[in-house]
């Protein structure tokens, strides 16, 4: 029997993250309520919601499954209101609970739903894919998307505890675990140099040794908890988190979201890696580059490619994203891995160079090794 | 020139309530944003939203009005959805803002709107009905309805200030005037005799004096703002505000909506005070009858009876009330005015005992008196 391990976000009514193998048995004990609702997705709720339904029956609750179809779809305003009415039909009350069994789509669904529901009722949250680990799960936001845009509607919402069951990530496609590989790198590179190692000598792999990913799952899960203990709203150092994400929105948008977001924030951080060097020689510091940790996960695992855009077709997609504050473009730069900073003085012609620099690369890299499709 | 009253809510994060005639020209000071999102019913906007329009665009602000239909209808999903994607579609930011100016329908609407967007922006409450003074304005709770129920989605969002400008009052029919009077009322007996005096002896009308308006909305207010300072989020006091709206509730679903919330509340104020009668006395304490100042407030301003419902019809709808806990119904009571407590053991019996006395006594105040439809 492998160990569990817990990781606390130490915020106002904080909670426990347990990370472990087979800790979705444990789901009763985090969540009260006579009633339980547990909102997955159709292929988790095929593979994992069983042991979890038995588990709350077992315990006296009675317990209704309400899969969502799989995909982004979902994360819109009419399921949000269809599974806001089954709630209520099913007489859901301010002390009943809600249950998020599955990836980022589905956590950030179930958790507006709980956030919403007679004003907020309690939420588990338990991703099952390696990026909802990493990314989502922790920290309490939740949102929906609009035809306008991602995320563009949500709440802030803690839940009363984050179970991550590693058993879940063998069912992941390899595709699938990539994904959430970027997000685990961004953590290593914000402050665990050990995790970054991991990432890139390939031990957060689907068939690891479950010891194994217990300990970087954790890691990384305690990397980002404690950026949210520290700023848990965004007025400050949780900004630090969005490191590759602006050009990684960006990426995926102008995609028309081909290109996922895992391989988006590889590439963003590539990049930001790019400007973060520039940005520092140009002020006349003297950097340290860390982009090769970046590399070595885009090469080892084969990240899709985005095309070959011009800066000048990304720009209008840039500009769309929610952190622009009074027109400026904020940027995640780092002198060296664990010294991330926000800064908005940034030249449109660095912002250029940093991406012509980068798809050039992008390209020698292809060409040089195959690696990219 | 009359005078400003500010009654403080002194929560985390608190803010202002300015009572005073004119205070809507105020509202750029209260709301920081670059754009401001005016949310409105079209019959509000066309009373009300010009002068405030030319405040914000006089202060430099970019402003977008948004009025909804009349009526509770538009308190649901799919003019949420149409609001938050018009933000969305003239660029709002974290840092712009959105002013609800209307009665509770538009308070409640556009403080979701204002909750929900980007996981929150700036918001203002401009209560326009006596209502919405009394009740919804201040507190912070938002909300939608659902085909299944009233208000079960929102969330609790603190507003910037509220500005309530009585100068909106001359406009309300007095029906209008009536919603908000048992409100009020409730105010005054739960924790200020002269208010309750005030109410019963007309001194809120809609073509009262201006400085009478504002002292006695300031009180009321005052009342309100002092039970969510203690009780936010509505875990313990906050419940107090409950008092006579738990057969209110039941009276206007029963009724499909057609009795109004302002008349069922007095209705319910009327059953709440021969309830809390009947369980002091049962109980053997001698209590104060507190009921004379709703009989007046019932008489004087002629409020639309309920229909003769035996309690047994009632009931279904009592128990889809969403304060039910456990099972068991929570009623606030008082042995005396000012003396508000959840009591939780009230007999079946003593509640439908309750119900036929007060059927009984507005078949005798119809017949003796006329005064009620």
């Amino acid at each position: 029997m492998s160990s569990v391990r817990t990781v606390r976000v130490t915020v106002e009514n904080g909670y426990d993250v347990r990370i472990g193998a087979g800790v979705l048995r444990e789901a009763p004990a985090h969540l009260p309520g006579r009633k339980i609702a547990v909102i997955s997705d159709h292929a988790v709720a095929t593979l994992h919601a069983g042991p979890v339904v038995d588990a709350f029956e077992a315990d006296g609750r009675d317990v209704y499954l309400f899969p969502v179809p799989v995909g982004e779809r979902s994360k819109d305003l009419a399921t949000f209101g269809d599974l806001a009415r089954r709630l209520a039909r099913a007489g859901f009350g301010r002390d009943d609970g809600v249950m998020a069994l599955g990836g980022g789509v589905v956590g950030d669904l179930a958790g507006f739903v709980a956030a919403s529901y007679l004003r907020g009722v309690g939420l588990l949250q338990a991703p099952t894919s390696l990026l909802a680990m990493a990314d989502a799960a922790i920290g309490g936001k939740t949102g929906l998307n609009l035809p306008e845009g991602k995320n563009l509607l949500g709440a802030f919402w803690r839940p009363r505890a984050v179970l991550m069951d590693v058993r879940t990530l063998a069912t992941l496609p390899p595709a699938q675990v990539t994904e959430g590989l970027a997000e685990v790198l961004k953590h290593g590179l914000l402050n665990d140099p050990e995790l970054t190692t991991a990432v890139t000598e390939g031990q957060l792999a689907a068939d690891a040794d479950p010891d194994q990913l217990i300990r970087w799952v954790a890691a990384s899960a305690a990397v980002k908890a404690d950026v949210v203990a520290r700023d848990e709203h965004e007025g400050g150092v949780r900004a630090h988190l969005n490191l590759g994400h602006t050009v990684a929105h960006a990426l995926e948008a102008a995609s028309a979201h081909r290109l996922s977001h895992g391989s988006a924030v590889a590439w963003g951080l590539a990049y930001a890696a790019i400007l973060s060097r520039r940005h520092a020689r140009n002020e006349g510091r003297d950097p340290v580059d860390w982009s090769e940790p970046v590399w070595a996960l885009l090469r080892s695992r084969r990240v899709p490619r985005p095309d070959r855009w011009a800066w000048s077709e990304l720009l209008p997609f840039l500009e769309r994203d929610k952190k622009v504050r009074a027109g400026r473009r904020r940027w995640v730069l780092m002198d060296a891995p664990g010294r991330p900073r926000v800064v908005d003085d940034v030249p449109p012609d660095m912002e250029r160079a940093a991406w012509d620099e980068l798809r050039d690369r992008m390209e020698r890299a292809t060409d040089r090794e195959g690696a990219t499709a």
